[in-house]
């Protein structure tokens, strides 16, 4: 039984589920619009900022600083309503979603659940090889990588020590690139001189990539400098090398075995799973096909965004998956839901290419922007200043800024927490 | 078979366990001693500040805030060493230790394992009742009182709404009053704009105490003006009841059952377990009595400090079970050591009284110090300064002041995160 909620008799009601980049930049830009009553529907209570997961992953950044509780932010936007819950299925035909706590009626829907790993035909790596997408995922790859070194002091057998040092990440795009660096950078840097059994400098950090190139969006030279940046630094890198299997050992890279206790997952997304009731059109990732204002063919009140949507920007070029495109598409819907409401002609999507960045350890970068490029550390001070202004809510820039000065003029790490799985008494 | 330290043959061998108040300060009065080297081992990889757990647990601060890595405070003591690691036993015979990862001899043992929350004879209540002792349950607390206020939101029935905000917090010292107020503070004045289902502001917090009175260490009318100020705030206070059950329902005191999902554990401490050989005497409460000088009868090279320890001022007046007391414990035992290798005659302990604090609430606070007594804003800040000041490590101290500046102005929380228990993939 549909639950039509009572307040928004007199409004449209708009359902947007998924609080990311594209579905809270929708719900902010419906936020005090009085044709509409907007409900954003999200299975957490923050927004999160994800291009810098990786920073929580090596105890640069708290878990805080990255996130802000969605709820916070509409506070003062009354046609705006929170619900923490997840949704199970969306029935297109009679516009109504399923979630754990009831029904929910629609007459505007944005689907915008984003992406999560994909270990292809092995679900059973993800134990051995945690990702990171959200901050649980974070937080427990530094639990990892602290802990690795933590073991490898108190190892006596120094194969045992040796193979505790090796850290392995399985994927060269930004997340897996950034990672690798930061990973590198913080033996070297923060933890070098506080054991007394290791060598925290002598740690193995190893790229493994299926493909032919690391960061193989971005141009051919910057690609290559990035190679040369991370090599610097001492992250060796295997290029054309396919994961072949992930166990409490280690990992096997074309043929060969890596003993490690630290594998890290940043290769292959897939769309969130979703039952849509009609079925409607995917693609081999996935995600749904959308028209050229990020409707559903036959249900143009339904929209779905972000890494969750196929949108062709031309044949063959489909919109990316970077949180401008994200950010862009969510304000784009919530514009057209207004102009079908007012009656109004729905405008079409201009993609505006703001470009694409990856840091390479502490000081250098690479980006690019239609033709300019950029690399070393003007790259790195670009990055940084796109990041922090991006950051969302006052306080969390300040703080980020103070995080980082403080890391980068001491080397050190302000978060460098091992917390646990079980918070009960360990007797 | 007892593993000798190879690097420290010409030194004096001191092993400390336990990284608290404690051990930490005892640790650091030994670094760059020449006659010793240290091994500190603990559990965990960082040092807590304890009083204000309650502060993560209500999303005020970070738990990187109050946390600082032990091994990156001793990285340029050469003679200290950090194991990350479990103790199971102590043996006093053969001045010896068994840890998860070996047996490890000493010259001179300080025991520092701290206390931890007792549920008497009902250990099975912890699972319905965390209590506040280390950063995994601070972040459990503050996951329950978010996720009680988003439950409730989504909740259709009113009595288990109702039920849902009902906040119950067993034991009313320090911990157990800061913790009440702080839910009442975040109730009232950070979440109330957030909801549209509920009004925050309407949540109960019950703070249950089985004696006669609230803070009983504390001056008589401190302890009544506390009283009233906690009322003032809208903590109901039941005094002279105990709890007679917890379960996932909710909690039954003096025969009464109030239903809730939100029930936090602060009464009843014992001392850590230990085993030893042989057997050492202890009191009631699990504590190892000590002589004037903290160590063990007969056992003259080992000491027992903080928590753990039974140690007579005068009769039947014990060392309190503060921070304060346990950092000139500390201290005074490195002394204690020193005096021992050079010959010299062990010093007696005198215990300066740094008297005690507790706030209540944003703004206020009580505070004895001799016969200097101080309630309401005053006490807070001086509360305030003191807390600040104790807080090891310079960022620390501007990080945890931008944050409270920041929440002080804004009737904002900056760690407000659910994050789960779980870090893989929901599907």
């Amino acid at each position: 039984m549909p639950l039509q909620h009572p307040k928004s008799s007199e409004k449209k009601i708009v359902v947007i589920i998924g609080g990311g980049f594209a579905g809270f930049n929708a719900a902010k830009s419906l936020a005090n619009k009085k044709e509409v009553h907007v409900i954003l529907i999200d299975r957490r209570n923050h927004h999160l900022f994800q291009p810098l997961l990786y920073q929580v992953a090596t105890a640069g950044l708290n878990p805080s600083d990255i996130a802000v509780p969605i709820r916070a932010r509409f506070a003062k936007a009354e046609n705006v309503e929170i619900h923490m819950g997840a949704v199970e299925k969306i029935n297109l035909s009679e516009k109504f979603i399923s979630t754990d706590h009831g029904d929910l009626a629609y007459d505007y829907l944005i689907v915008a659940t984003g992406a999560q790993h994909s270990y292809f035909a092995n679900p059973e790596w993800e134990e051995y090889a945690p990702g990171l997408k959200t901050l649980e995922q974070a937080t427990e790859i530094r639990r990892r990588i602290l802990s690795a070194f933590e073991e490898a002091e108190n190892e006596i057998d120094p194969v045992k020590q040796k193979s505790l040092l090796n850290f392995v990440v399985v994927g060269a795009g930004p997340t897996g690139v950034e990672l690798a660096g930061a990973i590198a950078d913080i033996a070297r840097t923060v933890l070098v001189k506080d054991f007394n059994h290791i060598n925290p400098a002598s740690a193995r950090v190893l790229l493994v990539e299926a493909g032919p190139k690391i960061l193989a969006s971005f141009n051919e030279k910057l690609s290559q400098r990035a190679y040369r940046d991370l090599q610097e630094l001492g992250v060796e890198i295997r290029l054309s090398s396919r994961v072949e299997k992930i166990d409490e050992n280690g990992v096997t890279v074309a043929g060969e075995f890596i003993p490690s206790r630290s594998v890290f997952w940043a290769a292959g997304v897939q769309a969130s799973r979703m039952s849509f009731t009609p079925e409607v059109a995917k693609d081999r990732a996935g995600r749904v096909i959308v028209r050229k204002d990020f409707s559903i063919e036959n249900h143009p009140d339904t929209f779905v965004i972000g890494d969750m949507a196929h949108f062709e920007l031309s044949q063959n070029n489909l919109l990316p998956g970077l949180a401008p495109a994200a950010i862009q598409a969510g304000k784009f819907v919530a514009n057209v839901v207004l102009q079908s409401i007012n009656g109004q002609v729905r405008s079409s999507f201009k993609y505006l290419d703001k470009g694409q960045m990856a840091t390479i350890g502490k000081r250098k970068a690479i980006a690019q922007y239609n033709s300019l490029r950029m690399t070393g550390v003007i790259a790195w001070l670009a990055w940084l200043f796109v990041h922090v202004l991006y950051l969302i809510g006052f306080k969390n820039r300040i703080s980020v800024m103070a995080e980082w000065t403080w890391s980068y003029i001491f080397s050190k790490r302000g978060a460098r927490l091992i917390t646990s799985r079980d918070w009960k008494l360990q007797k």
